[in-house]
């Protein structure tokens, strides 16, 4: 990550007008962010420390004037190392019985003049960043100012990303690539397993550049696997396995999300068969994702493509957003009618499941252009790739 | 991980019971989980899937009967492949306007009949697994029947570790032991930056075992470093600095949580008396972690032997419980009066602020035992150590 330039001040001024515009449209006094990705994407900010649940952190975003971070005094010296915000509040965390909670009513309470209402993270496929009770505490001491769902706004300031989003998902989505190439290596080890596989393929992605895995499964079944969420197991790759492998790794907190299939020994007729049935699929549907057009018409044309070789979208959605998250809204499902804009970065992922206990996916990571789009990610082979064991 | 033996049906058969004594107590019908650790720790069922906010996971506990797991329909094999829990509930997820939300409801009004409350974490050190909007949805589908805070009864559960989890946490302790061998050759390259070396770590980190590194902090400054939460950065390490490395890997789920610091060329004066002081304070500490003694006094202990070297306690902590958590209650600080008991397994941190933007900290992980305590790391050098530059 050392060749790619720092997210610009002029960047997070841009955000932050963003966000603001949104506020004004849904008469919003402040915002107040919670999650770790929110936070990140409005201040620069950012620390491994999320990972504890001890200690929760504030950003406040007010209509106007200077935005604050109410942070555990021991995030000081990292946000004035790293952030662009220079109002920060702290208090001596942890401290079980008032968690930040006064400091930041009292922080919302002086700025809600205008609409009286203040967003909060609620809606679909957000998270709260601190304890639900704190949460009521906060409500209580907010009245009669509602704090109202804010995610909308977030996801729309987010999912069209910046040049300089792109560029991350782009190297990740290189890294990724590449680090693939390792894996007929190492599943043609003497008793390779999903779990030593993964692990060199981890290592390879941390020598090439991630900064974090943070998703990476890997699953093997006899013909086919039959899911593709768990592992690694320290189950044996045998001849007639088709071998999957999911990376989500990051580069400057951006994620790459594809996966890769391979048979295993010679492949069976079947499954080779519904790797290029689903192959031709993906090809389908990035040709489909273009400027204007809705994703369920992307899911759509996936989905009826896929039907003669058996169920469509075992996933039950056929792809989504990625960014700071390794999945973000729109879906690509049949009820989603989000409309694509350039600067939307997208996974194409249909799958089959094809037979009982037997699924084949595909993914590759796309960024929609004023033309069309352009892949990310170094195409999958066409035919269903062999590691001869 | 391959040689640790898994987490047997009679243990969660003992957690399941745990809890079942402690709702009875709190009366409480049932217990609603929404957390990747609350949920692994009582089903057994994990994914890396959880970092992706699109779907939600549920798991009910009722005071009797069968526990059911209602999850999104993709979870469906992988749960039944590595769970004990055989009671599942599926729906077809994303499905924004319904995220699970109804059946849920469902499930959990069944099961109110004799002290009509429903238990979900809610409380200190909890983050809910599912967005605020639809909790609150849940909350009016179940009115009369209240959603009380259980997160003290999965605390109390939890903070007592079984056998088996003593023995993750040992393996991850000693995993990142022998991977910290490898800094000084990491640091004595040429060109070796904060970033490199934890590249470097991390990598061996993977290849003595460890599944994932969640955490792993490192930072550097001249004489000392200012933060214990930030980093890695490009910044190249040179004569002069003092080196801080946290290091939060995971054997089968189980954290371990500790650092080390060394001195690059030769060592500050005061560095390496503060660095003595702090090594010293830590003995202080492991020896007064005892049966029966209150955090509160092994912080006292720590934090009056380090007064005459500055600001003891620059996090504001001076150690914590870890597990499944990288950070676990209780907090080792003035306030907390939680008493120690055999099978808590604590790391011992105390940490200085002996100079303007400089600290020092260090952390070993014990677990307690009836005789006292434990250690599970390699103890750190009594001395400063330096790496030759």
């Amino acid at each position: 990550m050392g060749q790619i330039a720092p997210i610009s001040r002029a960047e997070y001024e841009i955000r932050v007008e963003g966000a603001r515009f949104l506020m004004r449209e849904q008469e919003l006094d402040a915002l107040l962010i919670t999650s770790e990705r929110n936070f990140r994407y409005l201040t620069g900010f950012a620390t491994q420390f999320w990972v504890s649940w001890t200690r929760p952190w504030f950003f406040v975003l007010p209509l106007t004037g200077a935005p604050t971070a109410i942070i555990p005094e021991s995030g000081l010296v990292g946000i004035h190392e790293t952030s662009w915000v220079t109002d920060i509040v702290t208090w001596p965390s942890p401290r079980p019985e008032d968690e930040g909670v006064s400091v930041l009513a009292k922080a919302l309470t002086s700025l809600v003049k205008r609409f009286r209402r203040v967003g909060a993270e609620l809606g679909p496929e957000s998270r709260l960043g601190m304890p639900i009770r704190d949460f009521k505490k906060l409500e209580e001491l907010l009245k009669p100012i509602p704090l109202v769902d804010c995610s909308g706004i977030m996801r729309r300031l987010r999912q069209v990303k910046s040049a300089a989003e792109v560029e991350r998902i782009r190297e990740a989505c290189k890294v990724a690539s590449n680090s693939l190439l390792i894996v007929p290596t190492s599943v043609s080890r003497s008793g390779a397993t999903e779990r030593t596989v993964c692990t060199d393929l981890r290592i390879e992605l941390l020598r090439r550049g991630a900064d974090e895995v943070r998703y990476l499964v890997g699953v093997s079944g006899q013909v086919s696997y039959a899911n593709a969420i768990m592992g690694p197991r320290d189950r044996q790759l045998e001849a007639g396995d088709t071998l999957y492998i999911d990376v989500g790794c990051t580069v400057d907190g951006y994620h790459s999300d594809f996966n890769r299939n391979w048979a295993i020994g010679p492949p069976d007729e079947q499954v080779s068969r519904v790797y290029s049935a689903v192959y031709e699929a993906t090809e389908i549907g990035i040709q489909a994702a273009r400027p204007g057009v809705r994703v369920s018409e992307v899911w759509r044309v996936m989905a009826s493509y896929l039907e003669p070789f058996g169920t469509p979208s075992a996933g039950s959605r056929m792809g989504h957003a990625v960014g700071l998250d390794l999945t973000e809204p729109p879906s690509i499902s049949a009820t989603d009618d989000t409309v694509l804009q350039p600067g939307m970065v997208m996974c194409i992922e249909p799958g089959v499941a094809f037979a009982p206990q037997m699924i084949m996916l595909h993914e590759e990571d796309i960024v929609i252009t004023e033309a069309g789009n352009e892949l990310l990610t170094h195409r999958a082979p066409a035919e269903l790739p062999v590691i001869h064991v």
